[in-house]
Formats: structure tokens, C-alpha cells, sequence
């Protein structure tokens, strides 16, 4: 945690402390509080000190783990396990403990507490900014290191999928029965097979699973989709992939040890791809190369989407520049931050703010479109003083 | 979705609607919209209808995924991607196009929209009672049987996890070299070795994890705690783990079909246990017993708790009943429900309510004590119309 950010964010705050009730899922708790509690807990910052709040049955944990510079327990305020109106008692007297009688807490912290204070003559205003947000963005160079190490474990998980993918037969090739691409079949390609079985979505996003959770992170969700499900970037994709087509991978996993998350894509073609999406790839090559010359300190997250778009437009591409209703093209925005949110500040689209050194940002241009597929590439990077470094190492290549 | 059970439940809101703003994460959204949507979304429940508002990246899979009865997305109320107060603008029109003046928002709804509501002369009352949650605390046949379904690839990883348990070389046993148990040591047994290196919580959890993975599972944690660790109910366990001391194994994993949790506890130890253990375990695999017992419709969340407690007290071991204060014993509820969250209602704890047909619920006793280590055994029921059905099919033993 950068402190003295911390420190310097909140003192312009109109209010005594900054109040979080969040369990460790909340990046703005863990981050705060450095204390990994499965059930919701408060974390107050006044006076430039940290106060946590814990049950009884997390105190010892706490008091060894927390980064926060005090740990008080349940007990310490007279409550034992009851009802809602003695919680939020208990919540109330901790506060005001602390000198403090008026409270920001960010947009999304609980209304149930935020009322249960204003009832106690506690005032609440909301930090519509989501200012720890931004004292997060910055990264010390601690957790860069943290993203870098999930980032290794993420390329680990991509060469388990290529490999199982560049492994793959094409069914039908070297044998007399098998399938003809279709005619007008958005997904012409033929079945991708594996062990003699179509090699599905599922069985590719399972091999990235095990490897990452075999190099020590945990992740939700892969999208591995090919076809037409790749021209839609929130699809995960499922069932049979296909040769011929674009297979996008996309993983993000998140340390179990430091629970900072890493980000990647890569699109695959097995075999020949068609003429418009090898067009696609290399053009997609080149927006993300005017993206990441664009990464610097003092540049916008807007500048560094206005790049990408503009080697989309002038090859006459659709973007939300050009028509805001299009649903082909680039239809996304040029990445984000990244950190113990996988999806966090800054923005790199348009109206996003001033990089600066510290900030850890994916840039990841894409083209969509039903009729051709999909094509993202994703890079992660950190701005520093004089440009950036690339924290990924994995190759662009397109054809396996 | 109970939808009887949801409407009967809502219709005495003193409110025209109930409003979430949630992603996917939140057990009450995923519950109501049916909808995976990995942003925060609205949804509304109003005259009887369920409403989702979601963006226009992912308005083409909530069309076809969520079972709201209607889904709209950001650019019918004319909002396209800007500032805060533009998007709750939108969502107060989206509220007011639906006849509501006034809605009711669970305790944890974020108050940056409750408060924009509020601003814009919409009534918000927080629902203390969370009463979403108490529709999903009673299950359909179908989630009864996602549950059942989660619980088989439980068992298979519990089934990994006890083998390499029971495959694992105690040191120094058949060589000459090797560690004595130390006098005074709180985890006195030698180590269990796999593959000639020292057999790791963290090994054992990986196992699980990937098991579980290749079940079509996903997780968060998993608590494989040996020894002293064991005797914290929340402490997940790391480092070397012995012969002659007792390892507690707790798996709670989430399907990612239907994202329906089960859990299961087993308590094993590889090598004879000291007598104390044996005792603990005789005892708790009792408390288990008694508490099943007292399962039934009728019955409520303290019943089955007092059951537990009983067998403990009698046989003098202290309990949150007897010494509120006490940090050894029985030092935990005897469960909770379970479903879309890991932990949801009812309780089985002093004061848990009455139980009904459809609710699941672990029943889990266990004791603590660092001087001798922690035992809890878990099985994952349904309460049915005349008694229960234990969903758990794993064999309860000690000895490894």
C-alpha cells in the first residue's frame, strides 16, 4: 500500500474517516485493511490511522495479518452475537470511538450501515470519486512485482491451452469420412479433435484452470471462444471449436498468495485462417502496437484509445467513435487497470484520465463481427517514468 | 426460482418494488434475474414481474440467459456510456417506467444508488430482513438436486485428498533417519512425507482443487489444517502436516453450471491418534448424530444447535451455551444453509428459526483446542416433509 497516497487522497476528504463494511472480496477492504475476512468487516481510516474491525472468531488471524494499525474485536464493544440493531450499535460506538462523527463511504458500501449510521447521528456522504480506487491505481513497486508473478502463471496457463490446441487433429484430414465445411455456416471450419473426442471450450478453459491453479492461483472464469462466439467479448465460449476460425483465449487469474490478478489474450487459428481474419490479426497486431506507443506518463487513457481506434478507422473499420450504435468492430473500450480488481482504474477509452508512472493498464484492441469472428490481443503493462514496461513475455503469433 | 414463494414474500413490501443493483456475484441478483452478468446490473421485481436493465455488451446473453420477464438495455432509456449522474438518471427512469415510486433495497445494496434514488424522488427503505434471501433459503426439486450434484464432485475431491493422505510415508518409519515426536510440542507428530518431500496443506488443497475442476467445479479456498491449525475453525492451513494429529479437511465448492455451493467436512488422521482425539472424535461423530436427529419441519435452527450442544456439555466439553466467552469446545454454530452462497439462511444456531421443507443445511459440530487440535465433521442435508435426506455420501472415518 502507498501510504503517503493514501494519506494525501483522503486528507481533501469533507468528512472525519472513511468508513469500508466489506469482506476481503472488496478490493477497498483488502487493500485497507491487508486482512483476508471471509464474512464483512469495518475498516475505518482517521486521523491517518487505520481501525479494524473484527469478530471474535477472526481476531487472532487479524491481529497477526492486518496491515491496519489497530485490530479491535466484537467484545471490545460489549456485543455478543444478536440482532441487526445491536450490530449496528456496536458499528456506531466503534466510530465514534475514534473521534469521529461524520463518515464518506464509497458507492457501492452497504446502504444497511449507511442508514444505521445516519440513524445513530452518524453522517454519511457518499465518495461518488471511489477515491482508495484511485489510491489504488497506483501500484508500488511490491505489487507490480505481485501482478508480474500471476502474470507468469497466466503464461504458463496460455501455453497449456496453445499446446492442447496446436495438438489438436482436424477431423476428416488423413481419413475418408469427416466434415465438409458447410456453405453459408457462420463456423465453417471443420471439428478440432482430441484423443479421438471434439475438443470443446470446456476442455481447453479446464487445462488453463489446472495449470494455473497448479503455478498457485484461483480464477472464476476463461473465455476460450471460437467462431462466432468470439465476435461477441463476453461470451465464454462452449462446445466444439474448429479449425480454420479465430479461438480466442482470454485468461485472468488471481494469485491465491498475493491476490493480485493478471490479464492476457491471445487468438489462435488452427490451420489456414480465411483472408478477412488474417487481415483482422495483423491489423489488430498494429492497434495494439499504437496503443503501447502511446503508454506513457502524462498521456490519457483517451490518447492511448484514440491510437487503437485510429488504426481501426483509417483501414475502415467501425468503432464507437464512428457510430456509437455499431455492434461490429472495435466495440470495447482500450483497457483498464489492473490490480486486486481485475477490472479497475484507469480507463483507456474515451474521457480516461492522465497514466501515471505506477498505473498497471491492459491494452487490448479487438475486432468482432458474427459473419468473420473474433480477434483480441492483450498485453499488460505498467507506465513508468519514461514509457512503459511490457509485463508480458508470451509471443503474438496467430497460425498453429 | 420458488416463484409462489416470491411473490407471496414480496407482496407485503411497503414498498412498490424491490430494486437490486448487483453483478452476478450477489446471490440475490443471480437469484432474481437469472442472469450471469459479470458488471453490476438492475433488476426490479414490480406488480409481480421481474425487470433487468443491462448494458448493451451484454444485452444479447441476457436476452437469452436470464429468466427475468423482461430485459432492457442502457440505450432504451437513451444513456450512453458517461458520467455518474447520467447513469442514475437512467436508472431512475428505468424504476419510474415501471409505476414505482418507492422500492426496497437489501442491506448490502450499495448506497451510491440508493442514496441517487433518494435524490431523484425515489423512496428507498432498506429490507433488514433481506427477505430475497428468505425465498432462497427453501429449495426446488432442481436446486436441491444442483446441490446433490455439486456434493458427488465434493466427494471426489475429498476422496483425493484422503488418499494422498493415506499414501503419504511418515518420516523416520522403516529408516534410520528421521524426526522424533518433540516433548511439549503442540504438533508433535513426525511428518508425512509425499514423493520423499514433506506432504503440504497446500499440496493436499491442490489436489482437491483440481479434482474439483475436473468435476466442473470452481472455488475460492479450501481448509486443509493440521494440528494446532486445526483448532482455528476459519484457518486455512499451510505448511507440513504430521502423523497422530488430526487434519481437518473442509471443501466447499461451487458448480459453474448452475453455481449452486456444497459442503462437506472430514476429520482424519494418518497414524493412531493421541487419546484425547480419539475421544473428540467418538464424540463429535455423536454430536452428528444427535443433530441429525433433530432435523425435521417443525423443528427449528435451535433444536438442532441444542442437540449438538447437548452431547458436548454432557460429556463436560465447554460450549458457547455454557461459557459465552469461551475459546475452546464448541465454538461455532452447528451450520448454516447453503446454496447459491456458501453460507445463507437458515441458521442452526441459538435463536435460528423454524425448519421447512427445501431448506439445505450442513450440520457441522466440531471441538477445538490448540492443545490438542480441532475435529468437525460435516454432512450437507435437505429437510423433507417427514424428516431429512442426508445428501452426503462420503463414509465418516478417522483413521488413516
Amino acid at each position: 500500500m502507498n501510504r503517503t497516497r493514501l494519506d494525501e487522497t483522503l486528507a481533501d476528504l469533507d468528512a472525519d474517516g472513511y468508513l469500508l463494511d466489506a469482506s476481503q472480496e472488496d478490493a477497498n477492504q483488502l487493500y485497507l485493511s491487508g486482512f483476508t475476512g471471509p464474512d464483512p468487516f469495518l475498516t475505518l481510516y482517521a486521523d491517518g490511522e487505520v481501525h479494524a474491525l473484527v469478530s471474535g472468531l477472526e481476531y487472532g488471524r487479524a491481529k497477526t495479518e492486518a496491515t491496519a494499525d489497530t485490530v479491535e474485536r466484537h467484545a471490545d464493544y460489549g456485543y455478543e452475537y444478536g440482532g441487526r440493531e445491536d450490530r449496528n450499535d456496536m458499528y456506531a460506538a466503534f466510530v465514534r470511538d475514534k473521534g469521529v462523527e461524520s463518515v464518506a463511504m464509497p458507492p457501492r458500501a452497504p446502504v444497511g450501515t449507511a442508514d444505521a449510521m445516519r440513524e445513530r447521528g452518524v453522517d454519511v456522504a457518499v465518495d461518488g470519486d471511489d477515491l482508495l480506487r484511485e489510491v489504488r491505481a497506483v501500484k508500488t513497486d511490491e505489487e507490480v512485482d505481485a501482478i508480474r508473478e500471476a502474470q507468469r502463471a497466466n503464461e504458463a496457463a496460455m501455453r497449456a491451452a496453445e499446446e492442447l490446441l496446436a495438438s489438436a487433429a482436424v477431423a476428416g484430414e488423413g481419413a475418408s469420412t469427416g466434415g465438409e465445411p458447410a456453405d453459408g455456416d457462420l463456423t465453417p471450419g471443420t471439428l478440432l479433435l482430441a484423443d479421438g473426442e471434439p475438443l470443446t471450450s470446456e476442455r481447453v478453459a479446464e487445462e488453463i484452470e489446472v495449470t494455473l491453479l497448479r503455478h498457485g492461483c484461483a480464477l472464476d472464469e476463461t473465455i476460450v471462444a471460437g467462431g462466432a462466439q468470439a465476435a461477441d467479448p463476453h461470451d465464454r465460449g462452449s462446445g466444439p471449436l474448429r479449425a480454420n476460425e479465430a479461438i480466442i483465449v482470454d485468461i485472468f487469474p488471481r494469485s491465491k498468495a498475493t491476490r493480485y490478478n493478471a490479464d492476457m489474450t491471445r487468438t489462435f487459428c488452427v490451420g489456414e485462417p480465411p483472408a478477412a481474419l488474417r487481415e483482422w490479426y495483423d491489423l489488430t497486431e498494429r492497434a495494439l502496437d499504437a496503443a503501447l506507443d502511446a503508454v506513457e506518463p502524462g498521456a490519457t487513457g483517451g490518447d492511448v484509445h484514440a491510437a487503437a481506434c485510429e488504426v481501426y478507422e483509417e483501414a475502415g473499420e467501425p468503432t464507437f467513435r464512428t457510430d456509437p450504435e455499431t455492434e461490429t468492430g472495435f466495440i470495447h473500450s482500450t483497457g483498464h487497470g489492473i490490480g486486486l480488481d481485475v477490472h479497475e482504474s484507469p480507463r483507456l477509452a474515451s474521457g480516461g484520465g492522465e497514466l501515471e508512472p505506477g498505473h498497471v493498464i491492459t491494452v487490448e484492441p479487438g475486432l468482432y463481427d458474427p459473419d468473420v469472428g473474433g480477434v483480441r490481443i492483450e498485453d499488460l503493462v505498467v507506465v513508468t517514468e519514461d514509457g512503459h514496461e511490457n509485463l508480458s513475455e508470451y509471443p503474438i503469433s496467430f497460425e498453429l
